[in-house]
């Protein structure tokens, strides 16, 4: 540690190659006993007194040297050194039995649970039993005797339950608490924090050694810990606890009523001036809020840890703001302070944290946010309830494009299948509604319309729900929601002046500001109507980067001309239907181009297999037997089931869609581009600055671009000549398949820009269906370290990545100005928005909602690149 | 040509680089016009007339100087020149009226077909017409008065089919017939029938325009076509025809009796003698078959045309191996010469060509053989009437693994549905057995035992059906069927030195000797049980490159316990259905390493998604839905349909199989590992040499390899331990993912080999769905030219093979001793073979029939590497 001056017990620190050598072996490294005896020679030399010798004994505490506190790493042991001979000297030389064995007991204790693994609570309760006896609550009334038995009771403890004595050598107390450390690193809870906040696992821990100095001394001693300011909000101030005669775990634990920290300014002028100073040098030394731990020991103040503090999401803000106006740190050290991950928690509301109903059910947290409505099973009901004013929430087993008009409806979607990238998880983030699905315990029923819980509740449509999707729980009944100030500032509802919240507004308003200057990418939207769009805009979208065609397909409408267009066997029929969809079509695309007038929007064409515009085989091939078992067979279900059978697929993703679709049904493609031109130009005509831009999903090789940019152009050719605009409409392609990242050289020189998506990506590269896999072992492969983050969530950087990195690069070999994007959810992912910064795209689009977050990390990621440019 | 000092009429040729840019711009290049020029005047000047001159014209002949024949391809033109006018100057000069109209009429017919695109019928019938009329089947009774007509009724049909004049100019005649040649290199058939024998479309062609020499002008003249040798057997002697008074195209076109060619020696001794001189020159300068055209003008022959000539598989290897024993080309070109897409059609049955049968249907040819039985419909059917002595073709919409029982006990299979990679395609041809899929004229009703046929016939289970696997023909009723002797061969019931079919075997033995010697790959076979091995052994495998185990978890004994262990909610269960298998399937290696005595067995443990092994979703939904609908519920029925929803997926392809299974289910790899070692420890103690090699299908990343390794190292040490042997199993794995070809340097840490399985790899490189996309878009995209041969037959060089050679390099670096081969289907595939062995695989593994084409071609493969080094 930096030498700040601070009265600091003496000590030493084990680094963290032990560490390394422990977890690739298993076991100690034999070279670590000779390091820990350097070390401690050097220490009692300095001290001038052994450790745990009988008459003055030298007693140190172990604890990790981890940067951060992580669960399940073992917590500090105290006392160490101690044993039945050195207790009595530790009585002589501090003239304090009762201290002495105080310390004993604490040490056979902490000891006993986190070395010797122990269970906490046998301890605890003889302490229990102890003051019982005793008639007190309070430790401080046992005396010296007491707690003499106490150290005897505890001991057996030990011997019963490890078949081992309480070890008596001092070193050998030591050198297992320095192991116990490191093999604290590897258990389950480490390794899962370590998963889920994406620590590397080979990071390693070291171990501090630290001379004691005791609060448990007596009145004029103490322990506790402090906060150069207010973690949960930043505000600047006295904030922390305090606790007399007492030793480290005791304020944290509660076993005694702590006191205010301000209160120590009465109890101990001297020490609290110099914990104040010593607080402000550390804030300006860290540059940032810290967390101390700290013990007096008869009067002196003695600083024994501290760490730049956890925070809140609004604290961080607010913090890195005041930081900046204090004159410590700038605007780019703020902005890295900073993290996409906490602005969409701000992002989100929340259910009040008075409520105290309990959850019925924990599915997976699949879209955050507070959602609250009644009950419904099917997307009709959830239109027709929400069209009257109600808030719905949609629970289906699992949901498919079929649902979408309910699921826009909804307030949020609950199913009990499926998992973090199923379709409903998938468009509920889309669309920014809550979702938890994947509910596993919930017995959906809609054909009776009503859902069970594990406990046997029946919920029947109309029923009100509550589901939380930041942590997957659903709760029976209305729980009161509170709307986020920030999603008001971004939708213009709350002025970027406003003071809420001590100021989180401002400080977001500003370091959003910042983000946009320093960032180089460009900032798109996933959007697929004019209300994404308006929104996307309000969040900072310069344009969308995917528009998906699907939704043009569905609806009472349209789905009648796409049955006629996909059982079509001549082209009289299909020409028919594909001249009904035309200028329904160019509807929806003249309130898009309005709602991003002067900003590039990029269509998909058709990507979907067309069964999905159908019903679903086994449920129509149950409905038609069961007819037919009736002898009351219908004859469109019949004619239906013959084209389902005629489409079905074994592996529909790797089926009949995307640009195969194109090239299969003539002339679909060739409609859907000229709905395109068509509003283009009607737009310009009327005064407009329409940008559109065609994107082919699903090529493999560039053939099939080829053939598919020749009908494109002959149409806008045809556009442009009959209705005298002008149209320069780019033409560029998906990277989503790996022969596309491979062959990208080749794919250039038919396209003018490839997006990258990273879904459909990840699926083909690693064989993995997103819609199954997720459920059936995605959380094996996480329990086992197979993979850190699921692929999906975080972009993989050996594979998926790094045919990303081949692909940009072989696309700017053959076509220098080809424009770079993605359009997978990766686009909004912070990680994986560094290192689409890193390989050089030139913009990503995510959905709207996750705008801001983008905006945030591509800025946080120029100013990181700029930094280790100039390293 | 190289000047071989042949009797060759002067001409020039016009070279490809004109084609080319036809090709690119579809027009005419301007310089063309001027190339032609140049070459014409500096012919003009050497003949001492101009091109068509009235008086004395120069006629010349255009045709295409493609180096083979091609369908769709431009004919010649002959007597380019003649007009109105010029036909005068012929009669004039050459004294015969009669030939001067003969030649002109011919003209008018040619022109008027080939280059304007006039129904060649009209002429015909015209011709006839006159010949009618004249009461003579002979066009020699036609006298100069008559032609004289035709010429002017020919000329009538050229004005009302296309609406202009026969050409009177002969230069415009001769670039029009210039500029036709070219673009019919691009006409439909020609492209098509490049596609299939994969001759690039940019290749072009160029085009010969040669001065007349004529066979029409009377009884010493004439015309013929010669080989060098006969080009179905291969014999050496004199074949040909001879057609006395006529031109080029009359030969061929049989309208009058043609001679045989030996007659010639009689009608002009000198021409003969000349011509057969002439014949040994050319087969000599051309090491090869050659077939000639040539013409006689009074008494002196002329040189029109010779190519190396097409010739049967059978005449192909008995050629190579005459040319040796002549000492006119060794053993290496020997091998060069043959294919083996030649050896292969020399290994299938055939049916009798006396068999006048009309197939009733046509389906995809799927597997090569002629197979004929009893129809059956069910694999039940089929193993019982097998058993009783009957012949069947099993028939069915499609096959699934149940139907692997029937498809063995089958002659051939029959599908009305699936593509080349449907599942019976693909497990026909691994076992070398003759199917016809996706036969869709075919109604398949399984349930009521029969099939109709498109003009409705209907075929009931007993009635006997012929399949054609080599083109997909089906016929009702017996068709007659040959064996293949090199097939008998190779099973070793037909002697190396048997003289059938003039010493085919003997040949077809001394290449595959020479091929033996030459290649640097070895070749395995894809085998799965013991009889495969065996079979694989005779026809020169070299081990076992891909053993299948998922039919070790089938069968009417296994069902039910695999059955246990998927349905398993508790470790005890699984465990017990487990070791219920584990006898079984050690008894399953026994014999397969008792097969494979001392050669390499690399098994791949269980791949295929568990739901394989249950009933279909939609079957089962129905069979419940109808027994609620008769409230009579099957408990079985019900609680397998849980499981079955449970486990649906999706994209199977793409869910929980392969390593995943491995990783999730507790026990399963550990199994099948324990089932190999046990059984290697077994045959050691019996004095056998097993080799077996353990395989992880689907891995993506190191780390899952790594879990399995120390699964499988940790059952081995227990097996080597309780067994005392010691056994040394390589452990290994597929690289079939995108992710792991693109990550294989790390896995490489973990495997010592690698096999390349290309089918799955295809798959998902390109994003296909092998089941799902040759049925729905394969034909389409071979049409559009998007791809020329589907990459599931021959390896995409560009995308999946530059991931192969990606990785073959990647894995080398990181493990230079690291084993590399391939056991997808490509591995018995020729062009695919001489990939591989550019890349450095150590080893191919394909089907047990195709083993001897994948020895040939290696072998070939070394022999070009070695001529392209010597270069």
């Amino acid at each position: 540690m930096t030498n700040l001056g601070l009265p600091v017990p003496p000590g030493f620190t084990i680094t963290t190659e032990a560490c390394k050598v422990f977890l690739e072996t298993g076991s100690e490294p034999s070279s670590l006993h000779e390091e820990i005896s350097g070390h401690l020679v050097a220490l009692e030399k300095q001290m001038g007194k052994k450790l745990g010798q009988a008459d003055n004994p030298l007693l140190v505490s172990v604890r990790s040297g981890a940067k951060f506190s992580m669960p399940g790493m073992m917590d500090t042991v105290l006392n160490i050194g101690l044993s039945d001979a050195s207790v009595t000297g530790l009585a002589a030389q501090s003239g304090n039995e009762r201290f002495a064995w105080d310390s004993y007991r604490r040490l056979v204790q902490m000891f006993g649970k986190t070395v010797l693994g122990v269970d906490g609570e046998l301890f605890e309760d003889a302490l229990d039993e102890a003051k019982h006896a005793k008639g007190t609550t309070n430790d401080l009334d046992l005396t010296a005797e007491d707690l003499k038995a106490l150290v005897d009771t505890f001991k057996a403890i030990v011997r019963r339950e490890t078949g081992r004595e309480f070890p008596q050598e001092p070193r050998e107390q030591l050198d297992l608490a320095i192991y116990a450390v490191f093999h604290s690193w590897n258990g389950d809870r480490a390794r899962l924090y370590r998963r889920q906040e994406r620590i590397p696992n080979d990071l390693g821990t070291a171990v501090n050694v630290c001379t004691m100095v005791f609060g448990n001394l007596g009145e004029d001693s103490g322990t506790g810990v402090a906060f150069t300011r207010d973690p949960s909000t930043g505000t600047q101030g006295v904030y922390g606890d305090y606790l007399q005669n007492a030793q480290g775990e005791d304020v944290v634990a509660g076993i005694r009523n702590t006191l205010p920290l301000a209160d120590l300014e009465q109890l101990d002028k001297k020490s609290y001036d110099q914990l104040m100073s010593i607080m402000n040098t550390l804030e300006t030394h860290y540059r940032d809020l810290c967390d101390i731990e700290f013990t007096i020991e008869r009067g002196k103040l003695w600083m024994l840890q501290t760490r730049v503090g956890k925070r809140t999401a609004a604290a961080a803000f607010r913090i890195a703001v005041q930081l900046v106006d204090q004159g410590l740190i700038d605007l780019d050290e703020a902005l890295h302070r900073v993290t996409g991950g906490q602005l969409a928690q701000l992002m989100f509301p929340r259910f009040a944290p008075t409520s105290e109903t309990k959850p019925v059910a924990y599915g997976i947290a699949a879209s955050p946010g507070a959602a609250v409505g009644k009950v419904v099973f099917d997307s009709y009901t959830a239109v027709k309830w929400s069209r009257s004013g109600e808030q719905v929430i949609l629970v289906r087993r699992e949901t498919n494009p079929d649902d979408l008009e309910g699921m826009i409806a909804a307030e949020g979607i609950l199913t009990s299948r499926g998992g973090k990238t199923s379709h409903a998880a998938v468009v509920a983030r889309g669309m920014g509604k809550t979702c938890v699905c994947g509910a596993e315990e919930l017995e959906v029923d809609t054909k009776n319309r009503k859902f069970t819980t594990a406990d046997g509740q029946v919920v029947h449509e109309g029923d009100v729900v509550s589901i939380d999707g930041a942590n997957g729980k659903v709760y029976l009944g209305e729980v009161p929601v509170l709307p986020s100030p920030v999603v008001e500032y971004f939708e213009g509802t709350l002025h970027a002046g406003a003071d809420v919240q001590g100021g989180l507004v401002q400080a977001v308003h500003r370091l959003m500001a910042h983000a946009d200057t320093r960032r180089r990418m460009v900032v798109r939207a996933n959007a697929d109507n004019a209300e994404d769009a308006s929104r996307a805009r309000r969040y900072g979208a310069q344009g969308i980067g995917l528009c998906r065609t699907e939704h043009m397909f569905l609806g009472e409408e349209r789905r009648k001309e796409v049955e006629h267009l996909i059982l079509a066997d001549n082209d009289k029929d299909r020409e028919q239907a594909l001249s009904s969809l035309l200028p329904l079509q160019k509807g929806d695309f003249l309130e898009l181009f309005q709602a991003m007038d002067g900003l590039p929007v990029t269509v998909r064409l058709l990507d979907p297999p067309l069964h999905e515009f159908l019903p679903d085989i086994t449920e129509l091939s149950v409905r038609v037997a069961l007819a037919e078992a009736r002898r009351d067979p219908n004859e469109n279900d019949l004619r239906l089931l013959q084209a389902v059978h005629k489409l079905h697929e074994q592996n529909p993703m790797l089926g009949l869609r995307g640009v195969r679709l194109g090239l299969v049904i003539p002339g679909l493609f060739g409609m859907q581009v000229r709905a395109i031109a068509e509003a283009a130009a009607e737009r310009k005509l009327a005064g407009g600055d329409p940008r559109p831009e065609v994107m082919i999903p699903l090529v493999g090789t560039v053939q099939e671009l080829e053939l598919v940019r020749d009908e494109c152009e002959r149409v806008l050719a045809e556009v442009c000549a009959s209705t005298g605009v002008q149209l320069d409409i780019k033409l560029g392609t998906m990277i989503e398949l790996p022969r596309a990242a491979v062959t990208a050289g080749q794919i250039a020189e038919a396209a003018e820009f490839f997006s990258f998506g990273t879904n459909d990506l990840t699926q083909t590269v690693w064989g993995f269906s997103r819609d199954d896999v997720e459920a059936s072992f995605f959380t094996a492969y996480l329990e086992k370290g197979i993979f850190g983050v699921s692929p999906f969530e975080t972009i993989d950087r050996d594979g998926v990545g790094a045919l990303v990195k081949l692909a940009a690069e072989a696309g700017r070999a053959t076509r220098p100005d080809l424009k770079l994007g993605v359009c997978g959810e990766h686009g909004g992912d912070p990680d994986s928005v560094h290192f689409f910064h890193e390989v050089g795209l030139d913009y990503v689009s995510c959905s709207p909602f996750r705008i801001p977050v983008a905006r945030l990390e591509a800025g946080r990621a120029a100013i990181e690149t700029a930094g280790s440019d100039s390293r």
